[in-house]
């Protein structure tokens, strides 16, 4: 027996997100059949992130334990040709027995990508959420910079979601500009659930210029959801990589 | 009476290319439907470039006839409240009664996508061709400087193609790397049947190694199909712009 890591991409448009459901395909349940076909045995993966449905991935992590012969980094391979093609296996490697993906400390970051112009574009369209209200980079910079460090980040956590705790850190929170298109890239150790679309929401709010950039400290202070910004579309997230130091796999 | 021109963006991936076919949806085909259901009239549209299959655009052109009383700069508002998400119009306007998108003096520029890593990556699959060969930028760079200028173009012509001439004009050649995506772009006056994937099928067997840059100038010399490399998939390839010198619709 042993555990296998998989790094895994994704285009989420066309599923109901990481975690298995009643109704739909999910990414958990496309690899559990696909693994499953491949080994003959029923295999069960480990996600490191259970994705919301319409969340885009570059580098999710899964794990799972088989018995078959094939060397770990040759499972991506024979993965890659029998998944569909909006899932694609990034890198694979045998892991320890005792490796967990959601108990190591790890660096994760998302990117959320904004395409600002007069009309959409169709191939930005499954990726980017598309505004024309003109967004000002530097309003969301300075409000963004009010988020890193450690907070409590209650505001920005969506109503109801049972945690123990609301303090996070967030290591960095980036507002790039690439002619168009707006990218917020965020890092931080774990994220509240929907944390990055409500900062998302909340950073395009300041960028019309509903709220001047002062408002998020307010909003952080506040510790209510009402507070933020809306729920940013799920469309425009991407899980880009999770960073695990406990497991280099060799990379 | 008025004729209204029309910028056009769109994902072919579900299409059957621009041109209306008895069997499949075209971009043809959609504008005509949205744009009678829209005015009530009998609406045509004549295209400046009939994409393949598969092929996208970033900025073809249509042209229609159309009595409606809207300003001509309306319609690309309306018609992106009709339209499905993988067809957008960037522009629209009024231009002469006598103004023909086919017989203009024009500069069109295309774009030829390649991902090259060991992977595919999703969000890549629609739009960009994925090779896992390595390739070699510089051997590619040289082999296209022999393309530029004003040459007899038919060993780049797809077999069969009906045409007076195939002399053409390439004003530039560029072979662009972006971290693992390379771009051939191309702008000419016009392109042959298949110009841009035989060209771009080409650049690929020279930068994989295959032939030398300098066998460029021997293929050029043939005048025959075969002595070219293969018909690089349609996915890859985007009609980026029409610059249009007769009609600037005030942009």
């Amino acid at each position: 027996m042993k555990r296998v890591k998989l790094v895994v991409a994704y285009d989420g448009t066309n599923y109901k997100g990481w975690q298995i459901q009643k109704n739909g395909e999910t990414i958990e349940s496309v690899l559990n059949r696909i693994l499953s076909q491949m080994t003959g045995e029923t295999v069960r993966v480990m996600g490191a992130s259970r994705t919301d449905s319409g969340v885009h991935a570059m580098g999710n992590i899964a794990v799972f334990d088989t018995n078959v012969r094939m060397p770990g980094d040759k499972f991506s391979y024979a993965l890659n040709q029998r998944l569909p093609e909006d899932i694609r296996i990034q890198h694979s490697c045998e892991v320890e027995p005792d490796y967990h993906p959601r108990y190591q400390h790890t660096v994760k970051t998302y990117e959320y990508r904004i395409l600002n112009r007069e009309f959409p574009l169709p191939a930005y369209r499954l990726n980017t959420y598309f505004t024309y209200h003109p967004l000002d980079v530097e309003r969301m910079r300075q409000a963004a910079s009010y988020l890193t460090g450690e907070h409590d980040f209650q505001s920005f956590c969506a109503a109801g979601a049972q945690v123990n705790t609301t303090v996070r850190t967030i290591y960095s929170l980036q507002v790039l500009k690439e002619g168009e298109l707006l990218i917020i890239r965020v890092s931080g150790s774990g994220f509240l659930y929907n944390m990055v679309r409500i900062i998302a929401g909340t950073l395009m709010k300041i960028g019309r210029g509903e709220w001047e950039p002062e408002q998020m400290q307010k909003i952080l202070a506040a510790k209510d959801r009402r507070a933020a910004g809306p729920t940013a579309p799920a469309k425009g997230l991407t899980l880009m990589s999770i960073e695990d130091f406990a497991e280099r796999c060799g990379e």
